[in-house]
């Protein structure tokens, strides 16, 4: 049988236990950690399971897939992502290469940020379609996403932004050299995302977002717990004020709240507010949130 | 410490560690499963966890959340509930509650429909807003969802349908005779989806669906394993047209496929297709996919 593991999104408790008796079962475990991460190291897994994890980048699974399926004829093998294998990244190529050659798979779901999202009080039904955030580089500054966010907020929808994250980058320099020496890994910031926003809105002049009206949430570490967790929110100007260390540690997400806000929902988000105040006047002002 | 913590899809193994771990220290445990179920019944669940579970239908979550949340000040209380504690049905409210006065309280994650509809093999960033589908009554056929999959349709996004569940009605009678009998549990099944949908078409003439030419997929018991999850694709004729146990055992959701539908997530749902032709052929000529 050839699994794929949906490792929840915090730790090594998050698995299921449907998920955990898979893991024990198998003889060759992959982890797929490149598009986003757990708070804990593979070696911590490693501990928890009792068992060597091989580390598989984008890249291998796709173009390795059969080194991965070798033996699941007659053997378990299971390959672990971080939240769930259908999330923002989907493992489907390698399932349909399985199934090509006769290998039955098995999925075990977890929670993504796709669904976890909703930690800020934000119903899921009144959510748009789902866009990525990369990071600009000199010169390449892609806009696309601005155009999805449109089709969003013009129907007063809210969008979960994904921010990109970079782990397994080489320097120009290393990869002229032929050299596997990584840099150190990057997530984009909060801040960050925002500054990018407000760039494109300046550039495509869609009225799209708004830095002083257009309100918004960031998500740090959901389904954490407690200690980890961080939810902050306030409008997109607020947020761009904020000390990146207001809004936790990676991995970060940013919702963009739509016109359809229903006042439960600012409410609840309101628990989160940078300034409860101006949260409130802004979603009865702007939003048209009835809060009686 | 008040948790709410999600169960996943599908029986007493998709729990988490960390849900598993709170479920053992909590003194109190409630269970609200009358807007999605799992496929075993509270009694396996009580034995799993060495302990009795309290039913909370909605009503007892929204309006006795004092009694539910007695002593969780000093002792652990735990809500369950199936899928993820901010899926379709969110728990916002008696979270407000607790937090107004003084109760700790800790969410844990799982896997929705909302996030595992990926099994299917769209992709999740290609979903727009999820819609709800009541079943219609004599004097009560509501249809703002059209509405609302109007918005996806026209944009080519994905729409994810949730199908009606009834396990605690009362008929008419008893309701008036006030007497707490209860009608067997009903579930909404595809063919009935469909033709609800088609109704609302024919009323509305907007073209969001067209029973030859609109591409849809059946979901069951997603999480399930190969065992109990079944998913079924073809044109929305074809599906309303099948006989119901094609397509196993409830819940069942639908999924209206958008035009931007891409060659890649086509060919997985294929291998789905109840007529893998006749699929392909709707995804080439009416949704433009490239299959080279």
């Amino acid at each position: 049988m050839f699994y794929i593991i949906g490792l929840g999104l915090s730790d090594e408790k998050d698995i299921t236990l449907r998920g955990l008796e898979a893991v024990r079962s198998s003889t060759r475990l992959y982890l797929e950690a490149y598009t986003s991460i757990l708070i804990v190291q593979k070696e911590r897994l490693e501990e928890f399971y009792g068992k060597p994890l091989i580390l598989a980048d984008r890249d291998m699974v796709e173009t390795e897939s059969d080194e991965i399926l070798r033996d699941a004829h007659t053997q378990n093998v299971a390959l672990l992502v971080v939240g769930d294998p259908f999330g923002a990244t989907t493992h489907t190529d390698i399932l349909l290469r399985a199934r090509a050659i006769g290998i039955p798979t098995c999925v075990i779901h977890n929670a993504s940020i796709m669904n976890a999202v909703g930690a800020c009080g934000l119903q899921l039904y009144n959510f748009g379609q789902t866009v990525s955030l990369v990071f600009f580089t000199d010169t390449w500054r892609p806009d696309s996403f601005y155009d999805r966010l449109r089709e969003n907020v013009d129907l007063g929808m809210h969008t979960l932004i994904l921010l990109d994250i970079k782990v397994k980058e080489q320097s120009e320099e290393n990869l002229a050299r032929g050299r596997k020496i990584y840099e150190p890994p990057r997530y984009m910031s909060i801040p960050q995302a925002v500054a990018q926003l407000a760039e494109v809105e300046k550039k495509r002049q869609g009225g799209v977002v708004i830095p002083e009206r257009t309100l918004a949430i960031a998500l740090s570490r959901v389904g954490g717990g407690p200690d980890n967790e961080r939810i902050v929110c306030g409008t997109l100007a607020q947020l761009g004020e904020q000390p990146p260390n207001v809004f936790g540690e990676p991995l970060h997400s940013l919702v963009i709240v739509g016109r359809r806000l229903h006042h439960l929902e600012a409410e609840y988000a309101e628990t989160f507010a940078v300034n409860p105040i101006l949260w409130r006047e802004v979603a009865q002002n702007v939003y048209n949130c009835n809060f009686d």
